[in-house]
């Protein structure tokens, strides 16, 4: 299938995303001039085959702004102004900041166009750069009250030359989601884990997979994070302050786990989370729930793969695996999702297999 | 291997625990006796292979109570009393509250010691039960002021054969032990996950992998978290007044973001969060890091197994093994963990077969 976009297209900054980028348009046959601040990176993006250094007189269809949120607007400003015929995006994870920058320096902001990819960890860094790294996932587009139709075509060509799934949303609806679905998790997995630090050992070694999951996410990189927050700390604050009134509503009840009405407002509290973790959707954008099952897997090499492989002799597909390990265990449970018309099937055929499957789950 | 314990051993509640007890038990070609208040949870779990009824004259060597927090030191009572040769124990997810119940009720408590097998989970039920439950698992053993050596010896024994690991604690130190591993993270995940109900459906679209770590054990039914949180209030307030100290800290940090001293609070938010993370102890109770591969799959049956297969040919043991999907992708991406000593020879075998890996996530 031969791209959307016609090119060239310019890429400003080879970190993760924009080398990522830059390796998927190149694969697509596109031209990719590359650019960044450092001559050392370029030249390592260049050399991973994400694109070439700038020419004198290219000329863009389409550039995109692969920078830090605080210099997006800076930079974003620079590349309308030295290539007036070129729609430019963006790749901040903020995109009100940036827009109300680039009013606020009374640009012209129809071949302007927001975008974000949910895609990538915050973790990473140029020689990280993958081809792939937006399949399938979702690519919000922002567009301005000045954008020109035809640059938010173009923009949607580039998301879909990458194979991820265009969102259209506001600056404003995208930083308020973002803020519910990555920037409070995180603040909420940091201080849940903080909590660690001074705990005695013997404590944490007590820790199941319910710890492991709350808070895996709170390795993440401080500087980054500092920067992104502080370029959304409006919706962040609200989140934070709902989220602070419900927590003082749980310190009251347990704080007199007798009275009147703290059960309930714990059960509330637990049922309301019940509420809000249904609307997760599940891997295909579907919402529905899965079957589980829980097969028994000795902690030997090849063990695992030979469940799989029987799974697959099925013509079962997986729909998630999850595997648990215990300290000191020489067995791992190995937690498999499927559509429920299959699960009787499947449960059934592993068993005659001789696999040790257990419904506890359930 | 034989038994350590003689028997009979008797069980008194046959849900998830007292019949995975059961089972483990008559495994292992020790007598169990069972009981419950339910004459047909009791037939289910004799059914099931668990043990069998109570007969005149039973003089069991120890007595498991397996029954809700808020029964359990009226049960325990009542079998001190009724079996005065027999050792008893419990399973209840706190320590403090049953024993001070049975300090209350003046009773002489030389034979009993406390216990909490760190397994299953909260859901289950009488027919999940599995003789492997505890495999590998923390047991924690809470003797008290008054239990005799050959007492604690005895539930260490019970400990040992169902392949658990012992842990010895006292009950202050086991309740605020749960309440920073499973209770605290419990309550944080619901705050968090309530804060979805509302959310705008694009919004919640947005999730990624962060989002459902956080929030997955938000799904814990509301009637057993009630219970458990209302018995251990105190050091679960504890917590949760600590984890708010750090949350007005980040909301005020939030509201200025360009004070002086709030990008530092942030920072220092998520170093903290950095910092506890790493406390807690990975596969096998070792605190070391591994290496982390990203493998691409296509999404049909059969070919993670194809992967899994080939790593096992290569002898190389996965230690942990997750699986990430987007809505709308026809690609999964595996993340294989392993000893950092093999991670090289993994890749180039690896990408030798034609497999597409990414250390973007290094």
């Amino acid at each position: 299938m031969s791209a959307r976009l016609t090119g060239p297209v310019r890429v400003v900054g080879t970190g993760l995303l924009g080398t990522s980028i830059g390796l998927a348009l190149s694969a697509r046959g596109i031209d990719v001039i590359l650019d960044d601040a450092s001559p050392a990176q370029l030249r390592l993006a260049i050399d991973y085959g994400a694109g070439r250094a700038a020419s004198d007189g290219d000329q863009p269809e389409v550039v995109v702004v692969c920078v830090p949120p605080d210099v997006t607007a800076r930079v974003v400003a620079l590349e309308l102004a030295t290539h007036p015929e070129s729609t430019v995006t963006d790749v901040a994870s903020v995109k009100t900041q940036p827009l109300e920058e680039l009013r606020a320096a009374g640009r012209d902001l129809s071949r302007y166009v927001g975008g974000h990819p949910l895609a990538g960890r915050e973790r990473g860094g140029a020689v990280s750069g993958r081809a792939d790294l937006f399949f399938g996932r979702p690519w919000v587009i922002s567009r301005n009250d000045a954008s020109q139709d035809r640059s938010v075509r173009l923009i949607e060509d580039l998301v879909l030359d990458l194979k991820a799934v265009p969102v259209d949303m506001t600056p404003a609806q995208h930083d308020a989601a973002v803020a519910l679905v990555s920037h409070l998790p995180q603040l909420v997995a940091s201080l849940l884990a903080a909590r660690l630090r001074e705990a005695p050992a013997a404590s944490v070694l007590l820790a199941g997979q319910g710890l492991r999951d709350t808070t895996r996410i709170a390795s993440s990189a401080p500087d980054l994070w500092v920067q992104i927050l502080g370029a959304n700390s409006r919706p962040v604050v609200e989140l934070l302050r709902q989220l602070r009134v419900d927590l003082d509503g749980v310190i009251d009840a347990l704080d007199a786990p007798d009275a009147v009405g703290s059960r309930r407002r714990i059960a509330e509290t637990i049922a309301s989370g019940n509420a809000g973790v249904a609307r997760i959707p599940g891997k295909h954008g579907e919402d529905r729930r899965y079957a589980q099952i829980t097969v028994l897997v000795d902690d030997t090499p090849g063990e695992l793969a030979r469940l799989l492989t029987e799974i697959g002799e099925l013509g079962v597909n997986m729909e998630d695996l999850r595997l648990e390990h215990s300290p000191g265990a020489q067995v791992g449970l190995a937690e498999i999702s499927v559509v429920p018309e299959v699960e009787a099937l499947l449960v059934a055929d592993l068993t005659d297999r001789g696999w040790r499957i257990s419904d506890a789950t359930r």
